[in-house]
């Protein structure tokens, strides 16, 4: 039975070449997707041809895309190699994409996730021109199912001049109910509270909603999401599990968390993949999440019991996963719900549900400023994500990397971090293999000694106790957080030209 | 007649002396004041004697002092003065305190004003022992009327096991009403939502509650705030808020702000004085300010007329300002409300109402990463304040500085922050007295082209264009953000150096 029972945008079905067109030079593109989930399947392609076209005849073709998260290959992948991506906001993972801002080519703004849908109301990215959305069917009455990520969808919609839908029947038809909407964004003064209470409680409509008049073309695929391999839990990402969970368990016998937790957010990789199965081989019971993505490992905890309701804005599936939810849906309804990223992510939320945010980082320095994004102080990988707006408002944070990159070339602990993305006033608790700081309540030096001692590879301790405590000698007036200036980017320096901090 | 009209508290009245003996080496100590308003203006001074006693004799004496804000001379200077403060948290801005902690003496944390209380509350800071706060009047059933400051007293005199309570008549009585002590927050999971539409709408008490057999000590006092002079705003003032003005009128015309504007807030200092005598010369009516601290101006644009409605946490005004304000005080009733101030900077709030956030810094790089706390990377100057509540959640930020210090041996615009407290994330706008910077919806690269061209002084224009300019051909695969890490902080070091960037 078709997808699209509505006739009304049934009459609309065409080819995604004959929707490209709708899509000119220089617009303002909103399109759905979300960490390789959700994103349109066909129109993306479509359209990097057509701009390969217009640069074939000499002519400029490039327009500002704006997404949820990060997309996929057949979305910023192609868009980006074709040279059509003139902008782009926000998250980003694709690597021709993260080559061409690196380049310059691309100009990229890195958002926090629950700002870009306001920043887009509120002008910041100019008028938006085309929405290209991905559902998974149109009810008769022209309501839209959302399909495996809801993002900034609700936004393109309403803000879009010409809208564009994707209907993919890749996507389980009982994707219906999986999803609440929030239509209750306003802008200020016209703002109130959002009461949310509960991860998994409504607040919105199973639906989006889309003006029928505005839908210029409705194109019909039929492909799976991305869906990354999934990788089993290295032995250090076990470790730094561990560390996180044995950490809950303390914060509990000290009377600081309830023995069922508060609502985990976790950020996607394989850091908060064995967090999950070191959850799912716990005593822990009764748990929630109020999260971005939900991965293989979460799904897992669901079907122990464990997890009892998750709230996301989209899936970050492997393959397979994938292929056993779709085919079992119907297990996990009512206690998945994904929302509108301004909601999944809101700092409103956030700080009242009283969030435990585990997040991957790049670097952290002594003091425990925390680099998210950059490579060297110049080069994006990724973006920010929504790893601000969990931590900031979180009830209890942690950072967690690896301890060394490039086979032991790389300390992710640094005399002085080459970007900032979380300042010292934010980071609660910093994790390595080696183990882990908690800085709650601790002034930079006190935490610089937390950091040296309990997070750093042994290889570099030393190398970062001394300096810091030649910083101390130096400004015997700058004791807060002692830096020797010209020293202090010096590690960075030396991997450059010599590919060894 | 007395201020203390409860029986039970009128027989707790004692010497500052007596009330000071409660307080033991090593406690954590809750003690009222917020930016020189509402600070106890007798124990602390007590308290220091009885430090330098035990000094005297050998023994160790010092607390963990934990208030709303900065407080004065009398409170965070003589105990600093007599060494006896181990820890402080947070925003400080005595001289001999900050000596203390950038020599390393004092501990400090130097967290978010609207993270304190809960910080507090989930344990951060350990047991509170004693809670020394300040208040106007004592009513016949112990009810405690606020004075000039509410800060962060609900919650010392909720968590202290000891409560040594002023009563200072320097205050007028009939700040009876003026005060809103919203006692609905709890810790998660039971928290709920703020029900704040409006700056000046009611949620809580006009009373701060204690429990009186708390109560150790109550002791009378009869001295002024510290009630800083004030200086008549500079022509830099005077050019930065013209900017500003300008500004907000620009985006009124652009359909991006009402015409009354949304709820203001403004930081401590000339700019923010500044700022409000422009909008008293102005054509703006029907003004609001949702803030921290009501300055000067503000005062004085309610008395034009164009403010109408304010809330905030605390008063911050001149000598002669504040005798006015006393002598004339029932004038501003129903125009001013003072709050906790988790709820006068809580981010749930200051997200739906829209705030325009205005607040000083100490440097932006070209990026628009924001210093605001550091000199030179290592020494702490006041803290962040509220400035990070308030700009990651506004509906627009400005950040402002003079584009030189030092008579042009600085410049607040350099190649890279020595240290970053408001991120590229999170900066709206930067203005100098040069001009304006709109860096919203702009990537790295772009911003970089407006903070030079607008912001930057002259002397030091071309030098930051080469910069970057160098900095983007050194990094062909690292045009986001491009840097040349061996130069990122020579400014600084130039500086440190030679007294010149």
């Amino acid at each position: 039975m078709s997808r699209i029972t509505c006739p009304v945008l049934k009459n609309k079905v065409t080819s995604a070449e004959e929707a490209a067109q709708f899509i000119n030079d220089g617009d303002v593109v909103g399109m759905s997707g979300f960490t390789g989930a959700g994103y349109p399947k066909a129109v993306p392609t479509a359209l990097a041809e057509r701009a390969k076209e217009a640069h074939g005849r000499g002519e400029e073709f490039g327009i500002k895309l704006l997404t949820g998260a990060s997309t996929a290959p057949e979305a910023d992948g192609v868009l980006a190699e074709a040279g059509a991506l003139k902008f782009r906001m926000p998250f980003q993972s694709d690597p021709n994409l993260r080559k061409s801002i690196n380049t310059g080519e691309t100009e990229y703004v890195d958002a926090h996730l629950s700002h870009s849908a306001q920043q887009t109301w509120f002008g910041f990215y100019g008028d938006v021109k085309v929405a290209v959305v991905e559902v998974s069917a149109i009810l008769p009455n022209g309501l839209l199912v959302p399909s495996s990520a809801v993002g900034n969808n609700k936004t393109w919609l309403d803000l879009a001049d010409k809208v564009i839908i994707e209907v993919n029947d890749w996507h389980p038809r009982e994707y219906e109910g999986f999803h609440d909407v929030y239509y209750g964004t306003k802008l200020p003064p016209q703002r109130r509270p959002i009461q949310l209470l509960e991860p998994t409680q409504r607040i919105g409509d199973p639906y989006l909603r889309v003006d029928s008049d505005k839908v210029v073309a409705v194109v019909e695929t039929s492909a799976p999401d991305r869906n990354a391999p999934f990788k089993s839990p290295d032995e250090g990402s076990k470790a730094m599990a561990s560390h996180v969970v044995d950490f809950l368990r303390h914060e509990i016998t000290a009377g600081r968390l309830p023995e069922s937790l508060l609502p985990l957010q976790s950020g996607v990789g394989n850091v908060a993949n064995a967090v999950m199965a070191e959850f799912a081989h716990s005593e822990f019971e009764g748990l929630t999440a109020y999260t971005e993505v939900i991965q293989d490992g979460m799904l897992d905890l669901i079907d122990t019991g464990k997890l009892t309701a998750v709230s996301a804005t989209s899936f970050c599936l492997s393959a397979e996963r994938a292929t056993e939810f779709n085919e079992n849906i119907e297990a996990y309804k009512g206690r998945i719900l994904l929302r509108t990223q301004e909601i999944s992510n809101h700092p409103e939320v956030v700080r009242r549900l009283g969030i435990i945010a585990i997040n991957g980082m790049v670097e952290a320095d002594i003091y425990g400023n925390v680099n998210s994004t950059h490579v060297m102080g110049s080069s994006i990988i990724n973006g920010i994500g929504g790893s601000g707006d969990f931590a900031r408002n979180a009830f209890l944070n942690f950072f967690v990397s690896p301890s060394v990159a490039k086979g032991g070339a790389i300390s992710s602990i640094v005399p002085f971090a080459s970007h900032v993305d979380h300042t010292e006033h934010d980071v609660h608790v910093v994790v390595t293999e080696q183990g882990i700081a908690d800085l709650r309540g601790l002034s930079p030096a006190a935490r610089a000694k937390k950091i040296i001692n309990n997070c750093a590879h042994p290889d570099f301790r030393d190398r970062l106790q001394d300096y810091f405590d030649r910083a101390s000698a130096a400004n015997p007036n700058g004791r807060h957080t002692p830096h020797l200036l010209s020293e202090a980017l010096s590690w960075h320096e030396n991997f450059q030209a010599n590919g060894q901090m």
